[in-house]
């Protein structure tokens, strides 16, 4: 036997002890300067460092992306403002037109009496994707879907790179939300389903943006998002209210932020949402008690837009705007992201002469910031040396955009081996995703909800360009069959007419770019538009490969049974296609696999890590609906088909009884045995039979993901600590039982007991 | 001004304190007999009082609903059961049939030492709907619809009176649940979403069942289920998890068991799902801190249907099932419907053997049994005397259950006064609700799944039939069209064909009888078959009245722009097909209101009384699905239509300013200023404008329901206390918080200050 690959994965930290001080000298010199600094602050000043402004707000009106200079001096002067957010219009800057921006006002900072620099954040989400040229990476649904946390820690640092090329050196990511409904439009910006896959995810991430020195010019502080339950919405819309028990928010959410706590995450976004009735903006237990206290986090908290605002005018929690501020002022909130107008400053100095808000919470809070821009270097130095950042945009982080996006997209089908495609066939290429940048990369490139993408990339392939390069324009056929929303029989019928020249079909599906509210729907499934095309289509009788691109896993149950091969694209970004069109021809060999289940009916939305009583009951179902069975998702979370084919063999615990000190290490021999190299991702689940609360049929507890020749075998093994055997009881606590637990990889299992 | 009516609504009580004790000379009676009877049991004799089988167990092999007396005596003799529950095969027993059954187990009651009386137990869900030739009222959510708690006291003592007359004591009866996802297949048996009217309703029912004494002859003790969270599971699907903070838990679900104690509800039976991860039969803090010892409950608290034996097998919180009776029993579980075997009473007796459950709580348990025992006077009598049930499904019964379906049917839409019909119209009637009993009455009639209402019902009239009867049947043309899950291209052209010659279309579409797991289903759309036929209809621009027999909101937008008119019967029963013929003929005005939002789409299941970030949103939906709004349910709560007009004016509120000490007086003037007799339900909803838990957009606070002729005007008052201004916050604690309320009656609104 040869020696197994250990996966040293990180280990995600729960414990609910406050976090070891760390009092390194580095460290100490930071708050030594952060308290020099802050004694000589008058109130104004101080509370203009939590407050932020977007940067739109100061430009010259009737002139998009041009400062008004007195608008910036009456911030920065006057509001004393501490932060900046945003693009400036008509959006996704030069590095070249960044610098000029961050320039001027770094400028006009330093004719403020103390020059403490103004601190810029930018939504970075999937690369430095506001600004021009930048490297755009799959969004954070397909870097879960690769099952490689090393992919997840490269992106991050490469957009590091890139943003601080931009002069700005602070991004409001990862996002660590954990989305419970399928129908959420910020899917795609999360991590999937799985609270393990996306601490794991998250932590890489935050380690890639901050490096080990996050004041080096080619890291940034990240910022976790969005602190906590914003993503699992009860009925599935952007910013409507949570409903999670603490003991559930604890064993799932939590986890997120405190491995990317642990991993050094600089700042932290609170969630729009509100939890059971209390907007998190206005949660002490949230914000002070749990994340200050408890966890020990030291970083910066800041608000989302306009929540403050909105505590009054949306939850109507706050009777005025003042009653607003003082509330998530208290809460222990330390920015304010107002970002439009100085009502923030206006009412929170007001709280302070009034003794509404104690000088020690505003203390609190800008030596959070001071500490943050200290380590950021920002007083040494706001604006990029341009020669400092060859690589940006460069072939080489090109390169690992298209990896990414080859190792995330997720083959789920293929019937018959209908995959990968001949080389000299003739192929239409149909749908509303197959020829436009936009559906590639989704919101948050370029502007918000992503529109400009044909124009900012036009240089890159869409899916119908990639698949010319690789077959010929003669043997692909084109047209777009239907728009999402809004069909036309005359043309699907033109489709249907080309398809019949071509020996198979590639059937581009989706959904616009969107984020936010904007990305709202009602219906789960995929537009009717796109099921008439698909079913016209399928009535040829011909191959149809299925290519989703998609933020959200809309529903194909309609129509999937007549799909050869579906293959899953998530929102690939801009090297997207060419991987794409690489795996429909066999030249890369799919290795992704889903994050979450991809449900089959708009209400059957179960998790894969439900409880027993969920899978129950097909037995007694109504006999008028056969196919909806109690649990049967169109496909579970970890598929992900290959071109060749792993055997899993000789499953072994190195204990099969543990005690209450012991860790467990677990090996497994997997074989690739078809006649392609391949990679796997080799996902460990644990299953606890009995427990106090009810357990969870199955949860990842591990994954790791190898290269296999044909033929070639690796062991690969993990070990297991008591942390990972244990979940929280009805007391708040982690605790574990003892008893029988199941290990389960690939299609083997093992039990141990822990006594 | 007329005086006003004061509709003296019972308050629903939600102090956390202890239910003040009742010590009545009755009462101190009936606790000297229970000590003296348990001083004389032996340790097997009250575990067997805590043992309840279900009847079928005892019958001889191959002979449906004849006892095999070896059986009988082995249960009662042997382990001393204390209960036995459900219907002989093949269901449905006459009185006297159940008066030969009852005889028979009460003899062998009487055989044993102490001549304990077996505790007879049945589901009378919608009247006495296990007794052949019962009245069958319409199924909960209808009489919630009704919006008249009178109709739902009468009903329930009905309901008494005849299961009194079937020689049954004891019914699992009213429902409870407070359902959130509209999905569940047993919302019918709940009042719908709001839990005041719930609460009203389930008090209402409490009373009509026990009356003033619940040992009377014609009064039976209830049982509120299903304890608790029991109807708002996550996914809908029945028996599966729910997720409830306890916070909400009080604020809504426990309101109605709180009514229903305080209407003296005898005994409670627990849910069978988990909340939270803790299984409700597994809670201590839910069944003994909250429901015995907070709200001071006296009764029996009874399992639902083999729910200890599920903690092991599919809750896995017990690692035997041994344990799961330890749990269960120390948790404060009094009864178990075990119900197939004996491993309840021989695992509890090892258990108190060896000292795991104590004697104490053996005891208590086995007093609250013997306790509703004696208060039902089975010591005295177990058998009805037939005599005394001379009203037993009479003309008189028959036409309190029409009145209820009449009140309870609601229309929805009646575009271009398209109802009622003309006498003298030629009509097709058409789909699959259109022509059987079964799809009236749905589950828990005659059996489980009331499959047999045909048979058994075969004297009363199914739509069809009423309105043959009302128009001649020369006039009604009739053909399925479909059935509910498939279709038949031929059948529907021959609906088309028959619509042809009809001036208008009736067409009745909804579910299949169902409850419990059977009734689960994974899409809320109506199934196909049933919008393929109105699709098909619609074509032939006829006016279409669509009638809806369903247990739950079956989503119609994909077809209901196209129909004239909407008519909801929920399940409205034995007579509600007569009811439906009167209102569609205009002999009877309808009156009732929808008890929950009616959903326009799958993944937009928004409650009325949502929160103000629910109703947000519009102006940034998504572009590409511009039909999918955040809040716009297909009808909301409380839609119903009348055939006269009902105008509201002079909203008036006794005072603008109030104390923490006060109550609120608001009056309404309401004029029927159309041509024809109506009743109206006066709906008054209270908005708290700021309030630090996140406030509901509204409210309801309390309702009535009046009869006008034309012209004519009443002024309602109705008396709000302090209570109705508090909710429950995060310290668990009942608080009302300074600040503007807002009263909405009909489309008038009023503010008032709590200073």
């Amino acid at each position: 036997m040869k020696k197994p690959i250990l996966f040293l994965l990180t280990i995600t930290l729960v414990s609910t002890n406050l976090w070891s001080q760390n009092n390194s000298p580095q460290k100490t010199e930071v708050n030594r300067k952060v308290s020099e600094l802050l004694s000589k602050m008058s109130i104004e000043e101080k509370i203009g460092q939590m407050t932020q402004i977007t940067v739109t707000n100061f430009e010259a009106k009737g002139k998009p992306g041009v400062f008004d200079m007195a608008k910036l001096d009456e911030a920065i002067l006057k509001y004393h403002i501490g932060s900046i957010l945003n693009v400036p219009n008509p959006g996704a800057p030069t590095i070249q037109r960044w610098k000029e921006v961050i320039t001027t006002i770094s400028n006009e900072a330093n004719k403020t009496r103390l020059k403490i620099p103004v601190l810029y954040g930018i939504d970075a989400i999937h690369g430095s994707s506001y600004t021009a040229g930048a490297t755009l990476f799959p969004q954070q649904i397909g870097i879960a879907a690769t099952f490689n946390t090393e992919i997840a820690r490269k992106g991050a640092e490469i957009s590091a790179y890139e943003t601080r090329a931009s002069s700005i050196p602070w991004v409001f990511s990862p996002d660590l939300d954990m989305p419970r409904n399928p129908a959420w439009s910020r899917i795609w910006e999360s991590f999937g389903e799985d609270a393990y896959l996306s601490s794991e995810m998250g932590a890489a991430m935050v380690k890639g943006f901050e490096g080990n020195d996050v004041g080096s010019k080619y890291n940034v502080a990240s910022c976790m998002k969005h602190y906590i339950g914003y993503g699992s919405t009860t009925t599935g819309k952007d910013r409507t209210p949570s409903i999670i028990p603490e003991r559930i928010l604890r064993q799932y959410d939590l986890t997120l932020y405190q491995a990317a706590i642990k991993a050094g995450a600089k700042s932290i976004m609170v969630s729009s949402g509100e939890i059971n009735g209390t907007p998190v903006h206005a949660s002490k237990r949230m914000i002070t008690d749990i994340l200050k206290t408890e966890l020990g986090f030291e970083g910066v908290v800041v608000t989302d837009w306009k929540d403050i605002i909105y505590l009054h005018t949306r939850h109507k929690v706050a009777e005025t705007n003042r009653d607003a501020v003082r509330i998530s002022v208290m809460a222990g909130i330390d920015m304010s992201m107002v970002p439009e107008d100085y009502s923030f400053y206006t009412d929170l100095l007001d709280l302070v002469a009034k003794g509404e808000v104690p000088m020690s919470r505003i203390d609190d809070a800008v030596s959070r910031i001071l500490k943050m821009k200290f380590e950021l270097n920002l007083f040494e130095s706001t604006v990029a040396n341009l020669k400092d950042y060859p690589k940006f945009g460069s072939q080489e982080f090109i390169d690992v955009a298209y990896n990414a996006a080859a190792e995330s997209i997720t083959l789920l089908k293929n019937k018959e081996t209908v995959l990968p495609l001949n080389k000299n066939e003739k192929i239409l290429v149909t749908g509303p995703t197959a020829n436009s940048m936009k559906y590639l990369n989704g919101g948050w490139s370029y502007n918000w909800q992503g529109e400009n993408s044909d124009t900012y990339a036009a240089d890159k392939s869409t899916i119908l360009e990639a698949l010319q390069n690789k077959l010929g324009k003669e043997n692909v056929f084109y047209t777009p069959g239907s728009d999402f929303a809004n069909f036309d029989d005359v043309e699907i019928e033109k489709a249907v007419e080309m398809a019949k020249n071509a020996s198979k079909i590639i059937l581009c599906l989706g959904e616009k770019n969107y984020t936010e509210t904007p990305g709202d729907i009602s219906n789960l499934f995929i537009n009717d538009a796109q099921i008439k095309l698909a079913l016209a289509l399928a009535k040829l009788n011909k191959p149809i490969i299925l290519v989703l691109n998609e933020g959200r896993p809309r529903l194909i149950s309609d129509f999937e049974d007549k799909m050869s091969a579906v293959i899953q694209c998530y929102l690939p970004g801009n090297e997207g296609a060419r991987a794409l069109a690489d795996i429909l021809l066999g030249d890369v060999n799919p290795s992704g696999r889903l994050p979450y289940n991809y449900p089959r009916y708009p209400n059957s939305l179960e998790k894969y890590n439900r409880k027993y009583t969920e899978s129950l009951g097909d037995e007694e179902q109504n006999n008028d609906a056969t196919y909806e069975k109690s649990y049967s998702p169109q496909f579970e979370f970890g598929t992900g088909l290959s071109y060749t084919t792993f055997e899993y063999s000789n499953l072994r615990l190195d204990k099969t009884t543990i005690s209450e000190a012991d860790s467990i290490t677990v090996s497994v021999e997997v074989k690739n045995t078809g006649t392609t190299n391949g990679k796997e991702a080799v996902l460990l689940y644990l299953s606890d039979i009995y427990a106090s609360i009810t357990p969870e049929v199955k949860a990842l507890k591990r994954f790791g993901k190898i290269s296999l020749r044909p033929n070639e075998t690796k062991t690969i093994a993990f070990t297991l600590n008591q942390k990972d055997l244990q979940f929280v009881g009805n007391d708040l606590k982690w605790i574990s039982e003892k008893g029988t637990f199941k290990i389960q990889i690939g299609n083997l299992t093992k039990e141990f007991l822990l006594q």
